[in-house]
């Protein structure tokens, strides 16, 4: 009743009471979308995006009536509240929840097609749209416009086909996919801010090389800065010793040391995507082991339960940003301000739409070939075509990053007056949503056509490298002779299986001076 | 690296830049608070209330320094902030937290003391102050002042206590001041709410009611809107059934709904922080239970682990809190603002304190000596002499309640150019840190002497009532002339006891109609 007090006054003011309206409204739509997500639970075609978005355009219609056809939602899309509040934790539980071993595993594969792949698709979207707009009769943009909406439309949303994946399955895919859509977040945000800086009037090899070196500086830096942040924290945690009863406090510092490093990249202008994952990766192998351990649950149990809290923060980041984008896509004004015909806003649809499926194709396959080739000798099995398929499909839902770079690009804290601006913000709504709504709605047939279940069985299809790989090269207490043996073995090793050995000598290292440091899970094999 | 670029782009507007950087100091600061007060942990006499008001305090003279003498703080105080984002978490986990059992059986007791001891303690404070300030020469408030000054002090922070004393170790003591802290946060907001409506022109009997009823309905219509939101979330989470492994969707459900319950009470210019605090206290007593139970881990274990989702919310929200009134307290503004001489403040300041003092004084002893007159039949032993100290001095200590009213009071928006507000705001302040900071100090030494642990031991002092109450009223299987025999005896006990007697009615009642639509926690007995 003090706040009714505060909120009584703010209705002088004006803009407090309507700023509690609004929560109120996003905070009710939200339960909303978890009990009407939960119903629909048991059908596997429709998953929380795709919930989240449909109620959002319904909040939009009815809000749309409510004030007559002039406002279809009630908060203005505001990039700060995106990138500042609900992009962090999305990623960090990514960082925290990646299962460590495939991902590393499988890291330049990723990177192929989390880093080259964005290059490529970027490239064929920005050429496409420039060379098509104008045959729709659609002008007016720049080439900073055009290259940037390259980047925009490269940034994938793979939630809708890992939610049908599961973990146990298929692992070399689920990693791929799962370990593209993240590396491809941020690659395409550090490409985006690398092309505002570009001078497009002198274009040529070394504004080209700049943007290489500068996005590798990028990516350099950005991930060791969370890596630090993450190791800070875990020696943090081990040397402080937390008692029993204070989990809440080695919570909240993993937590806020986490965003902290996230807020420092920004103003370093380094890229926070890839530092808070990259934090969250340390965090979730040295930190969180350091949480102390309530004496009569194991460690592994903990584990799973304290997930929570991060995947709570993430789940309701990501919900609103869902719903925002449904909402959004009614915006009346938006569309008012938007003055090309309907004709040639049907035509920039299909022409974003068939680059999309493009600019992935081309680098999909192109590359999969390529990590298989490079793979030859290893002991992974090769990624099948239908495999491909799926990867090439998983990357056609376009997200959260999409809308908030559109945004960025083409207005102005949220307000354009531009109408050719606004038809490309109200064209990026309509391709996240009908991406998301109707290929999402596809991925579950399309999966369960391209790798029907009962064939594969739930563990075969990939064969898990061997687990108990033995690296002797360390090993002391051998006779010399053994020893000279296994070097060489290991040696032969090290030039047919670079990864796994890599791999090997990692965790050796890992526990010989990493562990005893920053503390860590006991050693499962 | 996108957010290096809104990042920069804000740079450009100019706030959101400065936003960025003054969330990350307060980020930082707030891991140092973690950290520090987790070094500092052995030592009993300091708690994070000191820690964070010490750190505050330091931070705001480093500021002053960097900032040559202008500004100390980095984010003005919004009362906006705290009361929409910063209090619900903390009076929410509180409710969650509450011992439910020894909450309700001294239900009577605390009332007495949160309810009726603010009325008495107000008057005193709103009178002495009336009286005496324009005898230090501090002259300039109106009749709303007076009466405000009275309620804004009469909200204590009981956590510096709460800290010492363990709830196994006296439970009607922790349960009496726990209680009186939450009951009384509420009450001082609704009588600071109801005294902004008074006309204080027309002061008589009628007026004086008008105060108590206008209390009484929005007592009951908050605490109503808490409990039906809790048994609505308990619906929900029971009739869904969410599954395995979405315990985060339940959590987020929880959360939200609390939240909702809240900003709705808000709206609805009720008392949000009643309505949150019966919320959590029927959430954790129903919704908590229905939540899907990891298979491998024991109800009980569930409880405890999430349980810090919400502490830690809370323990985030309370230091940052503390922190700010560590650094506000080193505004120079506000100092160079009250033009009052050094020789008044200091006497408004003893005045102050010494009213709080005799405020609550002047309730607790008489009715404590109430309380056990009422008592005296029941089997509840007496509040000893020693155990009235105890509460008195719990409840010395002020805390962001009061900050928030006196904002409330004497600011427009966080700022003033009144130099008698302006006094009185830095009063305040500096009311709440040296009382936090002197009496918290001494509180771990007074309670020491008072209650020496080892004569006590860790169960004895006060005996808990049988727990094995019977009460047949309701049982059907037995033969009529044992239940009417049975029958007198409850009639009797209800006579005698009649606190434990509705108590197990209750139980009853609960076991018979409620458990089996809300669901709940197995009987423990």
């Amino acid at each position: 009743m003090v706040s009714a007090g505060v909120v009584v006054e703010g209705l002088s003011n004006g803009t407090d009471h309507s700023h509690v309206v609004s929560i109120s409204v996003y905070v009710a739509v939200l339960c909303l979308c978890i009990v009407v997500g939960q119903l629909l639970g048991q059908n596997q075609w429709v998953n929380e995006s795709i919930t989240a978005i449909i109620i959002g355009c319904i909040t939009g219609i009815i809000l749309l009536f409510m004030s007559r056809g002039t406002n279809s939602h009630i908060l203005r899309f505001d990039e700060n509240l995106f990138f500042i509040y609900l992009l962090p934790p999305i990623i960090f539980n990514a960082g925290f929840q990646v299962k460590k071993k495939q991902f590393f595993r499988n890291f330049g594969t990723i990177m192929l097609f989390g880093v080259f792949g964005v290059f490529i698709s970027s490239a064929i979207i920005s050429a496409g749209s420039w060379w098509l707009f104008p045959k729709v009769g659609f002008v007016g943009l720049d080439a900073w416009d055009y290259l940037a909406i390259g980047t925009i439309f490269s940034s994938t949303d793979t939630v809708c086909t890992l939610q049908v994946l599961h973990q146990d399955w298929i692992p070399l895919l689920y990693s791929l996919v799962f370990g593209e859509g993240v590396v491809n977040d941020a690659t395409s945000v550090v490409l985006f801010n690398a092309i505002q800086k570009l001078d497009v009037f002198k274009l040529n090899g070394w504004a080209a090389a700049h943007v290489v070196g500068d996005f590798l500086y990028l990516f350099s830096t950005s991930t060791a800065l969370g890596i630090a942040a993450g190791l800070l924290t875990a020696y943090a945690l081990k040397a402080l010793y937390f008692g029993r009863h204070s989990t809440d406090r080695e919570i909240a510092l993993m937590s806020l040391m986490a965003y902290l490093s996230y807020l420092l990249a920004e103003l370093l202008h380094l890229s926070g995507i890839l530092t808070v994952f990259f934090c969250g990766i340390v965090m979730s192998h040295y930190a969180w082991h350091n949480v102390s351990e309530n004496s009569k649950i194991t460690s592994r149990q903990v584990e799973t339960i304290h997930l929570h809290i991060f995947a709570t923060m993430s789940f309701i980041s990501e919900t609103f940003i869902f719903l925002y984008v449904g909402m959004d896509a009614l915006d009346a004004e938006k569309w008012k301000m938007s003055k090309s015909s309907l004709q040639s806003v049907v035509g920039i649809y299909f022409i974003i739409i068939f680059l999309i499926l493009l600019g992935r194709a081309a680098f999909v396959f192109p590359l999969s070939a390529l990590s298989n080739y490079l793979h030859k000798s290893s002991e992974r099995v090769p990624i099948t075509f239908k495999h491909q398929v799926v990867i090439w499909w998983a990357g056609i839902m376009r997200g959260a990053v999409s809308v908030a770079l559109a945004f960025n690009q083409f207005t102005y804290s949220g307000v354009t007056w531009n109408p050719v601006h606004a038809t490309m913000i109200a064209t990026t709504m309509v391709v996240v949503l009908s991406s998301t709504l109707i290929f999402g709605l596809l991925t579950t047939p399309l999966i369960s056509i391209l790798l029907p279940r009962n064939v594969l069985g739930p563990s075969t299809g990939f064969n898990s490298p061997r687990e108990d790989l033995t690296l002797p090269l360390l090993s002391m207490d051998e006779s010399t002779t053994t020893n000279i043996l296994r070097a060489k073995d290991s040696l032969s090793m090290l030039m047919e299986r670079p990864v796994y050995t890599i791999h090997s000598y990692w965790r050796k290292f890992d526990d010989a001076y990493m562990r005893p440091v920053f503390g860590g899970a006991c050693r499962d094999l």
